[in-house]
């Protein structure tokens, strides 16, 4: 069960309202590397793990993750204070509120549709989703998507104090990014500390798949790097005539009854593009006059004029 | 620039259709953990590379991604098949159709929206969202984000394999699980060829906040383990009188302008609740003759009634 | 700032293992009534909440919301253990795994995606937005959407409880319905404690269309009730002289520099679909012999055939 | 059946074409307290409904709503009669229309993809969802929710209001403001009508939960109010040992038969995370020098550092 | 299979940075039209077709769509080139970074959550979703969505061309913009070689509806053109008194069994808004001193009030 | 302004509840090709449009699309009469009620969630999103999408009919796929009405680029028809030495400050995976005793095991 105390795990002191730099800190608040993402990502692990200790530490740090929700959203609520009162009180002239709703970021909708509370957004309005939690069940997965969620949460957080210089948020924002560090540290000992955590869940990979690296991306850049070369790996470079890599014949089929084999053939034959036709289309209708192809009297050297350097007079031409 | 060759990376070799088993493997083509997810996470990363080995690395293993893509999408073509060319000439009754369509998974909808090709969604029929790509423009998060993403790819894949019999499906399908673990191994050697990966970024965090592990979840369950203990750990049990961690008074403020805060007063005081109110209330209203409170002659004794062993009964009882 | 007690707010027992009813019972773990939604309308609220007693009210509410968010998600993991078990050992063979999770509701997706932990979905598998969540920085507003939020939550469980035989389940449901009954009578309460909170806001609206009812939908089946009749009602029934309401004449109008409208006139001209012209058209080139019209040859009578008698039959005729 | 006559149940009358003005009044066209919203939520309900009294009003007041949502919409789209006119004849040099585009809310989206019609995205361009709409079959909930929409639509119409200072925009926002007022109070006589509308639904609360009220959140700031004090309500202070609140042990448990519970079991210890483990982790590798741990002269002070007076040298430290 | 080269389809010179133009031009990146929808809309055709030859179109078309998303892309990266870095490094001032990132369109949230790296959302930050791909494995309708799709990207390309004075990346777009023409005509052509285009599908239509045109809306503004007028057309002018359309009595009805319908009746009466009651409701509670309907001296005049010219006035006037 | 006439526009008649076949039909009442879709698609193009032929046409088709909506909402709302009486009664045992909401499809959302009214959703229960609504304020595109929308609807309602073999939902799904055939044939009508309809908008594109083909899919498999091949086209095979098209060298360059190049090399440095390393990584770490790579003897010829033959032995293998 949860319960709250009305202290803030870390004091919040802003020095002044900023409407704009709190839809920029929604990042952190309803964005997907944000605490409520986390808070969820650990909670619903915790609920649904086998392991005593992993279920005592996701329900630990998704808990403070909870808290941290409760720190940036009780900074977002202070940065909006006074253009909330204002709007609500509609203390102002119109037009000196609409260019105090429209100075930059989504300060806009934060104002006119969420009244100023913290909304649960990202940056750019976008409604959080549970489609950034990654649980699946498997804590060698699991742990190391918590791994990954962290980092990324720490880089933003990152990102916001080199953009804020209010120096009681510039404090609050370096002791949340902080403590991703120190989760990340968890998560790392909690998935190493299980025997063999690699590859992930039960059946082992195929050998010759497991060691090979394809080169599909080809010409001048082409690099060399531990990540594809050296004794653990077998290198491919694949031409057509090496394919498809199982030996086959790189097409797919499928076993079909009789019956449906004809209904199929009836379908393909109704349905057939046929490759001999050369029929008037709706595009050779729309064309105009040169209906059916673009003749060079039509498009008057359009080639030159998309020139970057003549672009804007082309614009008349085509009527 | 991409280029497509018509044969397969792996052959992919079909028993007999099957509509329902398509719907399930959907998690691969346009579930979050699938290969499209796979494929543009580290397209989108490798165009904002700026590290040339890393750049090479991720546009060959999103290249191969999407031939994945290709691979596991002509799966769920093959097992689509019959029912597609069923439905498209209306080849046996309603009734029939009806029953093959509803046989299980979301294959209903597969047939009669997708018509029977691939979608792009996961096996409950919800649409992709880049809501599941995770990229950040920095490398030691990203590449964090890229083996979490392997990881739940492989267990995915292992789930799928566990459940289908059919021998051709199953060996495509190996071939692609043992491919994320291949791809998790040198996105490791990527990241930890990185001389300071931990943490990420360029701010080092504060020291006395990195090495804290906060118990917030308490009571008969807790663990110790080295994710919470040990000389690297300063573990910390909150208590109210211990809060906040800065020492200061826990609460949120903020500097306004004196006439904001006139505003901010004459809008607080506009919408007080009360607090010595004791008024009517809609609910009240609404409660019939016992309005405003339940009564124990309106109840009947509900809370026995909810006992599970007589819930039934309850259910007449209100009216 | 938060903290975790290990034990439940109510103790769940579960008789045995059914996924199918675990996916079910999603809707109130993350669907749109369920305890997220509620936890973070209230959460989201209290943050930027200007009152102190409907703060405490709503962080009150707000954290047992999460209780009951545990006690959901519990009930869940316990309904799935076992077949996250068994996927996860492969311990069955895999025509008897493919049906234990093809056996109704979106259990499918909850095993193959999420391992059987609890997911943020709905019944369907739909992840949860904050869509769901309506905070608008209005108490008067908010706390009708509150108490309209509990409304809906207490149906949801309802229905639940209906359809559930396992007794230990059974009680939790009618536990967490009947708090959400508590619920709604405190939000009630604290609306009710606005001395003035109806209309919402503060700007009073136009006294001559407050009280009008207009009567849109005509015909066999026009209605009285105390929602369109009575003294405090003025009913219209809109004709078209009667439009529009404002005595004006119904038109969107603008004013724009003459240079705009010259601008404007071109677009106008350039784009204009002409009302003289009888184009062939793309449905013309594509239906056939007959192109341009329907004939009576090429439908064979088709409106006979759609008579819902002989549909089956229409199905082969027009090729 | 629906019909349209051309003339708007309210004439507009737009002084000057404002972009910026446009993209925030798509909050009421496509946002989630819009009128294609609230239609929607009404006329889904009023399908659905058996009670010919409300099915009437529903339809009655959902066709109103499509009404407004015209109006709405066609301000929208005067708004932007000149940018759409400017930016489709290409009308002006790419560095005034750049400029002309980029002048603040979300006008960029609204041109560039839209074209200056009216979108279904809120102010920040976010598309409608039906998540938006909340009809659950139930009446006595259907109408609170419709209240409490109205509510909301209320004053987001203020809000726009109070930034307008185009008259006859003013007037017409007047207007559908005012006529959420009507309908807020339509649904109310409605509900009101329902002989026995609370709680909802049929099945009682248990009574010892219906009037208990939870103080979750504790400290300085608790009060007392209508809502949690008074005869009506027993207040509980949860404290660790009068959890749970049913008097169980505050567990989950669940029945599984025997061969489940050894696959339970091996699943269990395969995956366990060793708490006597000490291993070295990714971090510790990816940390430098210091492996394992933050030393103090890695960290050169950073909580000094990170203190907000001297946070931006802090940014040349680690590396 | 996918194969990748590393030289680009067309080079791409940008001349400076510019991280506003950025956020426009994702549009074409992850936004409906953009270059990743028409790639997976012709990729999943391709993979679901069953004639050869649209197979082969749709493969090469989806492939160079990809290349062109690498093309899209690159030039969002190399816009982004210089704030990346500053952030990346912190570079600057809190209060110029801060600057950088607030000067327009959405790059705020490109540069804080993407790091700069091109994000599969569109130029609000929408991000992307296969709700964008329309493909229903019904070639007569999938070559018509793609006509569609190419028309609508080809749009939206001019309208960045229109905006940007940039020479490279003008160039490039208009080379982007010129193929989505090229791929119009090619399934302009794949579609008419279908002998038997429309209607789509196999059945025909009702003849007496196929060539009805209901002139749903009516008044000032009633047109004639060759959409609802000459020899194909057969125009309907709905009345009241025709409708419907089949000669029925325009119900909706079902059969249930003598059961269901005593259930049913017996929830109706349950549920039943009473239309003789005059109840007290919630707004009436709400409404103050004058509860129950708005009187004059409460409004004060408000009609007069919202009259534009003296709006602002109003606002002070409720309480 | 809209109208409502309380008859329908086609007679519903629905033989007996069938909440299954409901849930399919949703496709059609909130579904991408559903009559929400379409009429909104329509209702934004004419509430923008300049041209008033086409204004009346779309308002007009708008609004017989919003009486289809209904159509098909009444139907779906009878087929749920019975499960929605029973369910709010709770007139049949759980274990009944539980049976009659997992017959299949989505019905158990349908029931649990929405209470037998009908959703916005599509057959899967995903929500209806503006993301299908194509309106671009272009009319050659908007044309040509609402064409392409009328041929969907067109063969989802073929799809449906196919599975009904109730008479009166097949007749009135017959009206409605026909009238879904007219519309394709007004909007074709309008386009081509439109003089020069093809490209779409102002600008011509380049020549040389618009009579390309480029052939980026190779191999056994490629065909010649209409669409690449004839007059008109100028195939073109890419090879790796004639990219880019452009004649450039096909790389991505921007121009940047000095100060900033010197930054942006910083940071490449700094965060560069060094090539020539040969770091320990995480997944060597949890490798096991043959950490680093897989060799032989750990892996057991897992090659061989998940040859399909014996796949399902190999589950058991790893640990």
């Amino acid at each position: 069960m949860f319960m709250h105390n009305k202290k803030l795990q870390y004091t919040v002191r802003v020095s002044e309202p900023n409407p704009v730099l709190a839809s920029l800190l929604l990042e952190q608040f309803g964005g997907p590397d944000g605490e409520l993402a986390a808070a969820m990502q650990y909670f619903s692990q915790g609920l649904g793990e086998d392991d005593p200790g992993r279920k005592d530490m996701l329900l630990d740090i998704a808990t403070e993750e909870l808290s941290h929700l409760e720190v940036i959203g009780s900074i977002v609520a202070m940065l909006n204070k006074n253009v909330k009162a204002r709007l609500s009180e509609a203390a102002m002239s119109e037009a000196e509120l609409y260019l105090s709703l429209t100075a930059g970021g989504n300060s806009h909708t934060q104002s006119i549709l969420y009244g100023g509370g913290p909304a649960f957004t990202n940056s750019s309005g976008v409604p959080w989703t549970s489609a950034y939690v990654d649980s699946r069940g498997e804590p060698t997965a699991d742990l190391r998507s918590n791994i990954a969620a962290e980092s990324r949460a720490k880089i933003v957080y990152e990102r916001l104090i080199a953009i804020t210089d209010d120096p009681g948020i510039k404090e609050a924002l370096g002791f949340l990014m902080t403590r991703e560090i120190a989760h990340q540290k968890s998560f790392e000992k909690a998935l190493y500390a299980i025997a063999d955590n690699f590859p992930v869940g039960k059946l082992p990979g195929i050998e010759r798949f497991s060691n090979m690296y394809v080169n599909t991306s080809q010409g001048d850049g082409d690099m060399s790097g531990p990540w594809n070369s050296g004794d653990q790996w077998e290198r491919q470079d694949p031409q057509s005539d090496s394919l498809p890599l199982d030996g086959g014949d790189g097409t797919a089929t499928i076993g079909m009854a009789e019956d449906d084999v004809a209904i199929y053939e009836s379908m393909a034959a109704r349905t057939m593009s046929d490759p001999t036709a050369d029929p008037i289309t709706g595009a050779d209708l729309g064309a105009g006059p040169g209906a059916g192809k673009t003749s060079d009297a039509d498009m008057g050297g359009a080639a030159d004029i998309l020139d970057a350097s003549n672009m804007a007079d082309a614009m008349t031409v085509r009527r």
